[in-house]
């Protein structure tokens, strides 16, 4: 057994491929691992239809790969605890995916994602495939107006998952898509707390040091560094500061509808979940915007670091639409539409 | 703001109606507050259909008002943190779910809901209100073969919403409802496993003292006592052992059909419960039996707990059907059934 003294693990050098087992076991109607690490739809999307993928490490379940099924991703390549999957896995991910109308990669903007992205296309354009990438740079911790390429992908690429799965089951072309997800990826914003923090399942380091009674708020999903330490304020308190750092960065007019989501990171419990969505909603409310889309849920986790990541967009209709009223089946996002 | 220096709250008196707020704004297409603490549907059922009522403290989200829902609860009657809602609330919301088909009120096996539910039934039943009472008592930490009125309510209620809620929309009259429900608690058993304790939201206390490396199979999900506390093993070697106290107590036969739910209590990774998951599964499957329905998910959370519960039941062709092919659209249990 493990000598990781806080998690019910087995050897830490398998984590990754006893999860992706246990997981497609769970859920065996509709996902099911087409390679190594390399997470499909048990039914394909039909064909000429263009193929959403994505890639990135383990231990943030249940992203990416509890997003795979109908309406959102056709294929999560997955990485080992924290790391990127490499190239040559996310090149046989795109062989897999091959089509006609092509391929979108959605890539978070972290260095090993982002060089196994982009050897992988390469690779995969000699040989023919059709694929173009998209980058989610939605975190808003180096600064209000920094250049995206300075950002990180955070928690604001699962509902972007939701836009294009609903977009591409429509049939919307490869350049469609990009732009569809591009006006997305311009208008969203996500920052993140932590307070308490976690231990790494295959090292057992404690993955960033918060002292009890101080958070951090900016810091990133592998414990980066985000905008210093300070003592714990009431959730409301911290709810009306994230608030407003997302509101700089986006900058809302009165009117404008927004998307507002709460994601837990591991082991702050839903119920201050619940109670940070209620002042963010009223806030934004007060501000005179209009909360549109919202959802309460783990979607990306930090191993059990308490904390949880605020993630708002300003949807224009045509989101709005794929957000809400377009079906979509994959064992962590199920929704029926309308 | 609160003295709780882990806890990202406000007033700790505020807690259960602030966390209901923010549910119920972020979810307000499906839920709405129809009374202090009484969650129901957006869009109520049709006439002549039975109510599924259940009841609960707070501090367990998203467990129960979560289930609140078309195909699952009508109206879910909550209490304080880890508190019985008290009589008068819930025959408040009898009296507010009143219908000539009747109410079924499904009540988890502890002594505080027991005694509100009692005394809430009989006021509704001198007003002629037509309710009955399920009760669940699906832990077996008390021991094999334990008379039912010892064990306690676990998160084998969840899985027994969707079936109830499902056979209720099909019409299916009280008397109809609580034999297949019955059917349902005659063969469902759940067992808890903890390995790092959680914090009372209210008071900071924490709940029961696990040091590190050490679990205790059976605790319960206020803290009580179970098996004893021992050394932990791997998440292989504790899966085995749960699965083996689960098929002790519900004696399945070679080719029988099997539910497992892993259910994560709060910052167990979503990684762990996958990978006990997977064995758990592959046990099931060695031992002959054929799991036919399964999930891994926070359905009923301890606050920030290490540990899971493991649910496993035998359910017959009625229970498969409305687990498997009916649909269900409550936040935290949507599906589209086949």
């Amino acid at each position: 057994m493990s000598n990781i003294k806080t998690k019910f693990i087995n050897d830490p050098e398998n984590i990754t491929s006893e999860l992706l087992e246990g997981y497609v076991l769970a859920y065996r109607d509709y996902v099911k691992l087409a390679g190594e690490n390399i997470v499909v739809r048990v039914k394909p999307k039909k064909e000429g239809q263009v193929a959403i993928v994505t890639l990135g490490g383990s231990g943030h379940e249940p992203a990416l790969s509890g997003f795979v099924g109908r309406g959102m991703l056709d294929c999560s390549v997955v990485g080992d605890v924290f790391a990127a999957p490499g190239a040559q896995r996310v090149f046989q991910a795109l062989q897999l995916m091959k089509c006609e109308a092509g391929i979108l990669l959605v890539v978070l903007n972290h260095s090993g994602d982002v060089m196994s992205a982009n050897m992988a296309c390469q690779l995969a354009e000699r040989t023919g495939i059709k694929v173009k990438q998209l980058l989610v740079h939605d975190d808003i911790s180096a600064g209000i107006n920094a250049p995206a390429d300075n950002r990180r992908g955070l928690s604001g690429c699962v509902p972007l998952f939701k836009i294009l799965g609903a977009a591409s089951e429509e049939g919307k072309s490869l350049d469609e898509l990009l732009e569809i997800g591009t006006r997305y990826t311009n208008k969203v914003a996500t920052l993140a707390v932590a307070m308490r923090s976690c231990t790494h399942p295959q090292n057992g380091a404690v993955i960033s040091d918060l002292p009890e009674g101080i958070m951090e708020i900016g810091m990133g999903q592998h414990g980066e560094g985000g905008g210093g330490q300070k003592p714990l304020v009431s959730a409301d308190d911290t709810a009306v500061e994230m608030v407003d750092l997302l509101c700089k960065q986006l900058k809302p007019a009165v009117g404008d509808k927004v998307m507002l989501i709460i994601n837990g990171v591991g082991s702050t419990t839903h119920m201050e979940l619940n109670i940070v969505f209620r002042k963010a909603y009223k806030e934004l409310e007060e501000r005179g915007f209009q909360v549109v889309f919202s959802r309460i849920q783990e979607i990306l986790t930090v191993q059990e670091q308490a904390g949880f990541q605020m993630i708002m967009a300003l949807p224009d209709e045509d989101h709005i639409d794929y957000l809400d009223n377009k079906p979509a089946e994959a064992p962590y996002w199920t929704a029926f539409g309308k």
